[in-house]
């Protein structure tokens, strides 16, 4: 469902929710479609419920329901398509509708800190052990990519983002740009421009992306802007 | 502009293509919207045109017209964002509409190969020297990342993408599922699932996006899937 404000919605998110019989989500993103699914079945959980929310949406699928599961941003990045597609039976067909992902919103607001190759990490390790996302998080800042992390901060995990940004310095200019944007094109949006040594002072949490430029990132005239390259 | 079929498009990016006086862009790109831009003043030009384009937009804008660049996908990946924000004088306002990026809709033909951490790279060196692109393809290898690569072969590049399969080859089993994608949600699509041992074998070329799975990455029910890390 892309970032959250209805006007990034696709035409067709807009016609296959307004086709479901059934609509399965995390509770705030099915708010922020409310107006979409009145009269239909809503079956919305809490967080860490994805699994239960996948099987609840494959029952209903069983019993010949169409059923739309939301995602935000875009479901086949850190979303449910994953856990969908693994879970369901091959008697049910499953649609994965692309959307605007976190990346994209987030660094449409910055500038353009994305416009050359770029590599995204989760630095959640609820799923992906930390050993494998330090591993990464070296790989990118190795390879001069630009970085952006998802997942950066919640309340049960407080630090991977200190960690992350220590790795990170081996590799990156302390004056490398940072861009933190909380509710990127969703209600209010609040965005700050930093730099890699000083972003820990700044606010992030999990309603927040950070956006970590590479070498040829610059500020123009107050936007995070990465040079394509030789000119 | 998303990946191409209108259906795609944003509320948002209709709203400011019908609010605009003027509209500019590559012509294959202006083709796809023609029904919105009619009664416009449209300037579209080929190829390799990026920088007069944006300074058509620029000349456009300084006599006070309300001018919208269109870019495929998301214009902050690979588009024309980043030019602009370069070239265009603090008196103008620039503002950027986030989009649904290739590697987004070529993900959910395909299944859910992007679920976990990725790379995004182009194998176009015309912009980025071949040294550092080789450098970031074999940081993503080493960072077990998921990889997409945009631009992986046009009319006057056709090697790259062999360079680019040997290197991931080094890092990556040539069993790991790798998928292709024509014109994913543009008109026909075209999509093959392979691995990376034999993807050299299929067609492709510059409206082709090639994601390469990470060692997590499966093929479920003839999806291509990247499993999220331990269960
Ligand atoms: C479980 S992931 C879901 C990502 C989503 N599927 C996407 O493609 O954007 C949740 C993380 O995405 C990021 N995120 C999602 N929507 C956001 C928004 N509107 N503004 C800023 N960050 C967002 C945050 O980093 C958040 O912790
Ligand atoms: C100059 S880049 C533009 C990328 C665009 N700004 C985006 O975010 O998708 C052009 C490359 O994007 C990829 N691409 C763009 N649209 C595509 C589509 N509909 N299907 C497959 N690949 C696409 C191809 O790799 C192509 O060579």
């Amino acid at each position: 469902m892309g970032p959250g404000d209805q006007e990034f919605l696709a035409g067709k998110t807009i016609e296959v929710i307004k086709m479901a019989d059934a609509v399965v989500g995390y509770k705030s993103y099915v708010k922020l479609i409310e107006n979409l699914v009145e009269n239909k079945k809503v079956v919305s959980s809490g967080m860490k419920q994805e699994q239960k929310r996948a099987e609840k949406a494959i029952e209903l699928a069983n019993e010949g329901k169409n059923v739309v599961v939301v995602s935000s941003g875009d479901p086949g990045i850190y979303g449910m398509a994953g856990l969908l597609l693994e879970l369901t039976p091959p008697n049910l067909e499953v649609e994965i509708i692309p959307g605007i992902t976190a990346a994209s919103a987030a660094a449409s607001i910055l500038g353009a800190p994305l416009i050359n190759d770029f590599a995204v990490v989760s630095l959640s390790d609820l799923l992906t052990p930390w050993e494998l996302i330090n591993k990464r998080l070296n790989a990118a800042g190795q390879g001069d990519f630009a970085i952006v992390l998802y997942n950066p901060r919640s309340q049960g995990r407080r630090e991977q983002i200190e960690w992350a940004c220590e790795i990170l310095l081996k590799y990156k200019d302390p004056k490398t740009p940072v861009g933190i944007v909380r509710n990127a094109k969703r209600g209010e949006t609040k965005a700050v421009i930093t730099t890699l040594g000083k972003m820990l002072q700044e606010e992030i949490d999990m309603l927040t992306t950070v956006i970590i430029g590479n070498s040829d990132t610059r500020i123009i005239n107050g936007k995070m802007v990465t040079a394509r390259g030789y000119k």
